[in-house]
């Protein structure tokens, strides 16, 4: 059997923590013979709901958990840590905008950032916590003892939408589907774009005008949070948690040629300044991302991925104190 | 691939329904290849609270799930089923005691357990909703069309607590350690036998005394639902939902020669009346469970084994008008 990997949550003890823990611990993320040791990380307030949390992880007895630690301590639970999903954030309270919500998390950001120095050079990040490409941003800025390329944002909730909308669309399954994928800011600027998309075999914009791909589709996919909340009177938590899974197993056990969205950190593909956090086509190989070069972009689909490019930099330009 | 399994789950909306759905929709149940259809039954005043949970299992985009239907009707939710679980349940209220909660929960297993005639007759059907023993005797007294031997109540909850606390206790993984299993009811009076369990090989009596497995191991594992609920603030839910797919797991892939427990239709064995839904030691194979019989019992275990008898006859007599 495999060495365990260490792997931070942090946030662990809410909602999104305590749908992804399960997924986690019965080998979703990293393969069903790999051994894990959990590393979870709180507020100091809520460590005593944690503890609650890692009892019940205690009670489900899995096979491939080799460990489970808490703390309040970003260094130490960091340290020498395979992969770090980090989840908590300051959420969105009254009266504030999207900028007073990127200035807000700023500042936890930065000291994951340098708490993250702790851990491997080869670990795997994922941000969940939003404004989470601007998050990624600036724990990027501030781990800098590890390399550019182990920090990732999440937009897989984005794509796993478009796919769970166009499988209802068009009456298939959403596994008939494949390689649509997501521009951009995890936002409602977001753009999830179907140009290269097939529905068993045939091309979807074939099946599905623009009308309805660059209307309804898209309009449904970028406001789908606030549809969930209305419906089920809570957040998405356990298609949140999925679809962190689903990122994190992709990277690290190849996407086998399938085309997936993740926030990167640009190095200047497609006109997208390098250092934005932004999310590309890529696939995964051997534990590494690589972008999906060479797509023809269409003049609408330059469009947005122009907005998507300001909308972030205008998220970079409220962060601009804490960059340095 | 498989032709997808029919999977219905009851109380779908509630906590415990939220956690066990990405699990089932994952594989975990029913293995990585097999395809699933998910058939979700709630209360009507719950089918709105249910449609928000349809829409992020959409948003998951599982490629093992090849529908989604939820309905308020347990003949529309069952029919075809391959697999069952019975989740909801009425939960105590202010001042109910035991008896109360039996009387209470009876009517809904009537219903479910006629309705439960609509599956496929090799349905299986695992109880969790509590009081879970003598809600599956109700339900399988009702169904008079599916044999007796596809009835299950969960006492795998219990199972795993007490693998858990072994674990602590013995600063060991809980997948050093085998063959502990739950004898009776699924509450306060079950009892974690470790008469023939190992850890790393060696029995397990040899390293612990029966100072600490007849006293505070008992103990805690009897009382960790309500320390959960103390800590979290909140009742087992993941954990739970946990116990519920490595008892299906279990039943349907097998457990390979492995002793877990399952509460089933006792046919006499260790002298438990015929009839009552009890919690045994099995193994499964080819889909089937079978009691582990010729074990030795000690005079302590079967003064545990006589309490528990007579707490689901209690149960029974409760609930005697209904069964007729």
């Amino acid at each position: 059997m495999n060495a365990p990997l260490r792997v931070a949550v942090t946030g662990a003890a809410g909602n999104i923590g305590y749908s992804l823990l399960w997924r986690i611990a019965s080998g979703n993320a990293f393969g069903a013979d790999q051994p894990v040791i959990l590393s979870l990380l709180e507020i100091t307030p809520a460590l005593s709901k944690l503890e609650g949390v890692v009892m019940e992880l205690m009670d489900s007895a899995f096979p491939l958990v080799k460990g489970i630690e808490m703390t309040d301590d970003p260094e130490k639970a960091f340290a020498d840590c395979d992969a770090i999903f980090l989840v908590g954030s300051r959420p969105r309270s009254a009266g504030m905008d999207r900028a007073d919500l990127v200035a807000a998390n700023g500042p936890i950001f930065v000291g994951q950032g340098k708490a993250i120095n702790k851990a491997k050079k080869s670990v795997k990040v994922i941000t969940v916590g939003n404004p989470c490409n601007t998050n990624c941003l600036i724990a990027n800025h501030y781990a800098n003892e590890i390399p550019d390329t182990q920090f990732t944002a999440m937009t897989r909730l984005d794509q796993n939408r478009a796919y769970g909308q166009l499988a209802g669309k068009l009456g298939v399954a959403a596994s008939d589907i494949e390689n649509v994928f997501i521009w951009g800011n995890h936002a409602d600027t977001m753009y999830p774009d179907c140009s290269i998309a097939t529905v068993n075999g045939e091309k979807i914009t074939d099946k599905l005008g623009e009308d309805y791909l660059h209307g309804d589709f898209m309009k449904t996919v970028a406001t789908r949070g606030g549809a969930i909340i209305k419906a089920r009177g809570a957040s998405s938590a356990a298609s949140a948690a999925s679809a962190a899974i689903d990122h994190m197993r992709d990277w690290h056990l190849g996407t086998n040629g399938r085309i997936v969205s993740m926030g990167i950190v640009s190095k200047g593909e497609y006109g997208v300044p390098a250092g934005l956090v932004y999310s590309m086509p890529v696939t995964c190989e051997n534990g590494e991302w690589k972008v999906v070069e060479g797509l023809e972009i269409s003049e609408f689909c330059q469009g947005k991925i122009q907005q998507n490019i300001e909308a972030l930099e205008g998220e970079k330009a409220a962060v601009a104190d804490i960059l340095g």
